[in-house]
Order: structure tokens, then sequence, then C-alpha cells
């Protein structure tokens, strides 16, 4: 293959690196593979990749085999490897040439990098692949974060890779620098809160409905067929399906009760407490995971706390459908949690966040996968400023309609003991945004008393602070 | 009055520097004040300072006037002020001098100057300080942090000026560089949770109970007589028995429901996250506050989101004892979050904290000081390694008494639509730790359908990865 002949070049050939390398050569694009060790390279060729992969054992004829100006997708573990292979790859490169960051970096991380590489006239994109190893063989939702006018460079290849929601690719240009890291960490966040919902779904039909396993199983698998049709509802069906072939249990019974999270989750969450938005659903659903890591204290704490009694409950059809109308509502306040963050990040950092084609990518390619995105999309298309997703007629009219089956819910899983911080978490957050009173004026009195904070009254304009009395003796 | 006869030097003479100047005065010892404008230096000396306080309006004169080891007390601003205070004052210092910052400062802050000042041989100490204004001039609670060896040489200052619980001051060596400003900090998240917590028993009492003003404030007067006595309990009775002269209504009515922050209680917040600690309460308060700001949103969702009716209640000294032990319960779990962190600490910086000797010197001085807060100090000497606050005998036993009222306190609030976000985090940090499941075991499951991300079995050692089936057509 003679020089100046590839349309791009991807660096790192593990498994997501490779995958997404054969994915942009089975669409016709000639692509070039690089890795930092020689073997993983060795291992991509021996692979069956597509012909139009290109195995490259050298840096720079990697870079030399490049067509102008040269792409160069980094497919690689975020965080200092990224620096290093910018520090290697971009002395290498022209002005107008592009590297592209398709791992989980730091947005943080790549608004540096990105304005670092500006000033060598190297444009940079921050991509946020979602969809794991299958989905970067078959098509992954990619959220492309840098400048506008070099995207369309790179969108040919990055729209054609990307998951189909019908015919639309689940790809668009999000917005300038860190927006693509951005939105995909966000998108992390809501997926823990997802996730997270399910399982204490999962909890109140085992815990409060009393129900076996393979009942749930059907449960989730008709609920995949309504409005809450998603990715994750689906593998859940599957997975109470499955039986432990040593045992011939449940095989969901034989995993042990602690998860654990690689770190986006709680990005999520750092950042919404940074931007002061209110994400306490994410929040419960890293929290979540941490608790159930505490083996020894939750062993200890079931032995010495005393479960309640819980009264008896009729476990029927009306029983089963409030909770399905409970996980939609919680779902719909997750993801007005998620996109208020989006919202916040738009003015924080003037990106040109478009919330609907946000959602819309997130069709298909992506974990949190579902039809109710396009309710998204329709809700941003309406009313591109709406304040908070709530507020949006169609989940306004959903959320009023089956407010009253999740306060049930959640009274019944707090009556019978069973855990369910993030269903919790969803209906304080509607209550709160409803509420008339928050109780904020009394906490302003106190810090008015105890700090001179001041505030402000109802009546008339001002701060202001009041001399408080001592009426009781202390 | 001649050179090298100062104990101490206090640099900022604002309200908190120069009432903590003349607290140190009134106890006997030869206080200098200086500041980077003089004005306000002359305003302090124009406010009848005790006799050992003496005003200094060069900076070199100031350092100059001081005993050796000098001894300098910044009460400034925390951030770049802190900075540059050092950058004026450490090179007119001599080895074995010592610079105390009684600011807010962020803990990682302190650590960096500490650090950078041993390096000049200068002593720093991070020194949290709680009590506002009033705290300074009479009486604070103090929470220093730094070399062990240099404390003798500010000991005597410092625990002199501190309030007294009985005869104890409420000041103690904390811990090494950042250890009390990290100390402060979390005592501040603790604060907010208290603060939410009482604000949210004021709304059950009021919207669940139909209670008045007055009788709320009797409630609280009544309460501040028995385990729940404290501070802001007592405050709290305060606030509800004063009239705003201009309207003749209880002036908590007057006040709006929006209350701020300085950002101390999102700082543990993030620390908690960074840490992998659950803090739930504390950003319950913080998110509380946040929401409470969204006023336009807030009219909005009143206006268009549909309230629960709710069903009567009997509203009678049941009643109000039930929402007494639900929040004396909640309060527990606040502190036992709170001090979960402080854990996560000592095992992170290798400080050596001893738990139970902050919880006694919160007894005096500062805003969450309560005689709930002697059981913590018990709790921690019988069982220097209790693993969590609530598994201490007396709070299980607490909490394992009450833990029906708060469920049943929790289950009011949500059928009525009364946000109550801490009170809720409580109950489901109860529920986690005590429940045999949380679900985890399948999200653990999803993690490794979707990402081969491995899950242990109950039944042996080891990672295990399952090749899941697609048993529903998708």
């Amino acid at each position: 293959m003679s020089n100046g002949m590839m349309d791009i070049g991807v660096v790192g050939m593990g498994v997501m690196g490779s995958n997404l390398a054969f994915n942009m050569a089975d669409h016709g694009f000639q692509v070039a593979g690089w890795n930092r060790t020689p073997d993983m390279t060795e291992d991509a060729a021996k692979r069956n990749p597509p012909a139009n992969f290109h195995p490259f054992y050298d840096l720079k004829e990697f870079i030399g085999s490049l067509k102008k100006p040269r792409r160069v997708f980094l497919m690689i573990a975020a965080g200092d490897p990224v620096d290093w292979a910018i520090g290697e790859i971009a002395p290498l490169l022209e002005a107008g040439d592009i590297i592209l960051d398709g791992g989980n970096s730091f947005y943080e991380d790549t608004r540096r990098r990105h304005d670092a590489l500006k000033e060598k006239n190297i444009c940079y994109f921050g991509v946020g692949v979602s969809g794991g190893e299958k989905g970067a063989r078959l098509g992954p939702a990619i959220m492309p974060g840098g400048d506008r006018a070099a995207y369309e460079s790179v969108r040919p290849i990055l729209e054609g890779i990307a998951a189909r929601a019908g015919e639309e690719p689940c790809c668009t240009y999000i917005g300038e620098d860190g927006a693509g890291h951005y939105v995909k960490m966000v998108h992390n966040g809501i997926e823990y809160a997802d996730m997270q919902l399910i399982a204490e779904t999962y909890l109140i039909l085992k815990h409060v409905g009393g129900l076996s396993n393979a009942r749930i199983g059907e449960i989730f698998h008709a609920w995949n067929s309504g409005e809450l049709r998603s990715y994750l509802i689906g593998i859940t069906a599957d997975i109470f399906a499955e039986v432990d072939e040593e045992t011939g249990a449940a095989l969901v019974d034989i995993i042990v009760d602690r998860a654990g999270q690689k770190g986006t989750g709680r990005w999520t969450s750092l950042e919404a407490l940074a931007r002061g938005v209110d994400l306490s659903m994410i929040s419960a659903a890293c929290n979540a995971r941490v608790l159930s890591n505490l083996t020894e204290e939750r062993a200890h704490a079931g032995a010495v706390m005393t479960a309640p009694e819980g009264a008896a409950v009729t476990v029927d059809a009306d029983f089963i459908e409030a909770v399905r109308c409970s996980l939609y509502t919680a779902k719909i306040v997750a993801y007005a949690q998620g996109f208020s963050l989006y919202r916040a990040a738009k003015e924080e950092f003037g990106w040109s966040l478009d919330f609907g084609k946000i959602a819309s990518i997130f069709r298909a390619g992506c974990i949190i996968q579902a039809e109710f995105l396009q309710r998204i999309t329709d809700a941003y298309e309406k009313e591109p400023n709406l304040k908070n997703l709530m507020f949006d007629d169609f989940f306004l009219s959903s959320i009023n309609g089956n407010a009253p089956s999740l306060r049930r819910t959640v009274c019944l899983a707090v009556e019978r003991g069973v855990p369910i911080p993030a269903f919790s978490a969803a209906m304080q957050y509607i209550d709160a945004f409803r509420s008339p009173q928050l109780g904020a004026n009394l906490i302003q009195a106190q810090r008015d008393y105890f700090g001179a904070h001041t505030f402000e009254r109802v009546d008339k304009e001002g701060s202001f602070h009041h001399v408080w009395q001592e009426h009781y003796e202390k």
C-alpha cells in the first residue's frame, strides 16, 4: 500500500480499537491500525480483519500512510496514555490534521488537549463512543465534540460506522471541545440510574410481591413490549431466564450482591455538584454500588438491625401495573435530571448542545437505547428552551397520571424495609419541584440568626437582617 | 511596646479576625493586630478593644513585635488572599516560626501550603474555627491541624480562647496538615443536614399535622429539653416565636422560601464522592437549597403538577412523638454518614484522627453543638474502630426502637406530597445497610451481559464471565 492512501488511522489495537477499525473498514474506508506494542497489532491482523484494514508496526509509516488532512483516531485508555500518544503523534502532523479521542476521557482533559493542539493548528475531537465491544464492531452511538468546521472532514466516517435508528445514524456533531465527552459522561450517569431503577424494581417484585425469578423475568419481558421498551429491560428479561449449569439454579441467584463501577457515574455526580444541579438519582445509583461493597458491615447490620414487619400486600395485576408505572415515572425523572445537567453545561461552557439531537442519537447503539428517547427528542423539538423535561406536556401528563402509583410503591417498599434509594430520590425530586414550600425560609432564618446571612421578604425587595431575640432560656 | 513582646499576631482585622484577637487579649495574651488595608485596623482599634490588643500599621513592625517562635494567625478570606499573605509574611519569618490559617480554606490548599512552608522550616496550621462572629469573640470550637510537636507552642492560646464544654476546652489537636480544615468542612456538611432535617420536620408539622407556627415553636422548645437538645433546636424555637413588626405576622412566614449556601456543604459532598462514602443526607441538604432557588421552575411546577390528596392524619401526642423520634433517628444517621467520611479520610491521608475527641469538641462553641455529641464520644471511647456509628449499642438500640416511627413519618409525608429528601435519605441508608439484598447481583449480571465485566459467585471464589443468551427476540 503506498503512502497517503488511508482514510483514517486507528491508534490502539485492543478489542475496542480493532473492532472500531474493522467497523470502519467494513464501511469501505481504508483503515490503518497501529499500537504502541506491536503484538496487539499482530493479534488484530490475525483476527480475520476486513480487507480494507492495514496493520502498521512503525508509527512514522502509519502516519505517512494517511491521506491529508490526516485523521488519527485514538482508542486507548483514558488519562496519561492519551497525553503520551498526542506527544508522539502531534509532531508528525501538519496544520489542519485531525486527532480524535474515542476513549472515556474526562471532558476537562479534552478541553485542555483541544486548546493545546489548537495552538499548533491541529484539530482535536473528543468523541464519546457508547455500545461496548459489540457496538464498536457493529455500530455504536457516537458523540463527537470539537471544531464545527473540521467536523465535515470526519463526518462520513463517524456517521458511516454509527448505529442506525431507523435510517438515521446515531452520531451528530455535539458541540465544541469537551462537549462530546461531557455528553457521554452524563449518558453513563443516566445508565447508572436506569440500571439502579431496574434493580430496585426487581427487589420490589421479589421482596414486596414475593414473586419468583421466572415470573419476574416474564414481567420484564412483557414490559419490553410497551412504553418501557429498551435494551436494558430486554437484557434483564434474558438474565432472569438464565440457568446456572453447575447448580441448576437461576443464575441471578448465584451472583454475589455486589456491583463494581468504573467511575463515569461518579464523575457525573461530581460534575452535578460543581454545576449546582440536583442529580439525586444518579448519586443514589453510585452510592448503592458503593454500599453493596461493604460486605462485612452489611452482614453485621443485617444481624443487629431490626427488619420491619410490613403489612400483607395483594399481589395482582394492579400491583404489577403500579410498579411498572412507578418505574416509568422514575425513569422520566432520571432523564429530566440528566438533561438538566446538559442545560447547565450548555450555559457554563457555551456549547451549542441540541438536547433533542442528543436524545435521538441515544436511540440505538448504546446501553440506554430506548423507544422512550424519541419522546425526549419530540419534547425539545417542540420547545428547545424547556426548563425541565418534566414540564413537557407528554411527560407531565405521564407524571401526573403515574405519581400516585409511585407514591404507593415507595411507601410499600419503605414499610417493608426494601431499599429503593433511586425510586425515593425520584419521588422527592417531583415533590420538591411541585411543593409550594421547601422549608428554606426556616433555613434562611437560622442562617440569619447565627451568621447574619440576611434573608429576603415575600412583601418587598431587598436583603434584611433581623436582630433575633432569645425567647427561651437555653 | 518594645519588640518581641507579643504572644501572637492576628492578620485580618475584619469582624472575625478582630473578635478572635480580642478574645485572645481577654485571656491574657499580648496580641498584635494587622490588616492589609490600615482602615480595618483603625476600626478595630476604635471598637474598645481589651488593653492587651495592639494595632499595627506596618507589616515589618507587626512581625518584629512577636515573641519567638513567632505565631501569626491569619483570619482572612480563603483562597488567593491566604497565598498572598503567606507570600508577604513568610520571608519575614525564621525557622521554627508558625503560621496558622483560621479561615475556611479547602483542605487540599492547606496540605499544599503546609508542605511548601515545611521546606522553609516554617510550621503551618490549618485551623477550623466554628461559631461565627459571636463564637470568635466569646469562644469558638477550634480544630487545629499541623505538626504535632509545634502544637504545644500554640496550644495555650488556642485552648485558652476556645469555648468550654463543662471544664473542657472545645479545642484539640486534630491531626496532620489539612486535618483541621477537613474536620471543619465535614462539620459544616453535618450542619447542612441538621438544618435540613429541622426544616423538613417543620414542613411535616405544618403540612401533615396542620399545626400553627406558635404550636410548632412550642414543640421545638419542648424537644430542647430532651435528647434532641441542641443549639439549632433552641434557635428554631426562638425563630417561631418572632413576630414581624411591620406586618404582625410570624416572621418565618415573611421570609422567602429560598436558602443560600457558601460552599462547604458542597465541598463535603464532593469529597464524599471522591472517597466513595455515601453522604446522601448532606447531598440532599445541598440539593434542597439548590432547588429552593429555582423560583420560576417551582412556580410553574406548582401550577401544572398534581398534588396528592393524602388521607387524614390524627394529630395527637403520638403523632408528635413519632415525628420527634424520626428526627432523632435521622440525625443519628447524618452523623453516622459524616463520621464515616472521617474514617475514610483517616485511612486515605494517614491522619491521627480521634473520632471521639472530634465529637467532644463540637459540644460547645459551634453551630451543631448538642448534648447528643457526648454519645458519639462515648461510642468511640468504647470502640475506637467502630465501623459505623449506627453499630454502637446506644445508637443501635435507638435506631431499632425508632425506625418504625421514621417509616411512618416518611410514608405520611410521601402520601401527602411533603418533600422530605433528608428524612428519605436517612431511611434508605438504614434499609440499604440492613437489607440482605440490594439488587447489585442483577446490576452485576447486566454489566457482565453488555460489557463482560464479570461477576463473583456465592458458592466459590473467582471472577466469572457468562455467555448470556438472548432468550427473547428483541
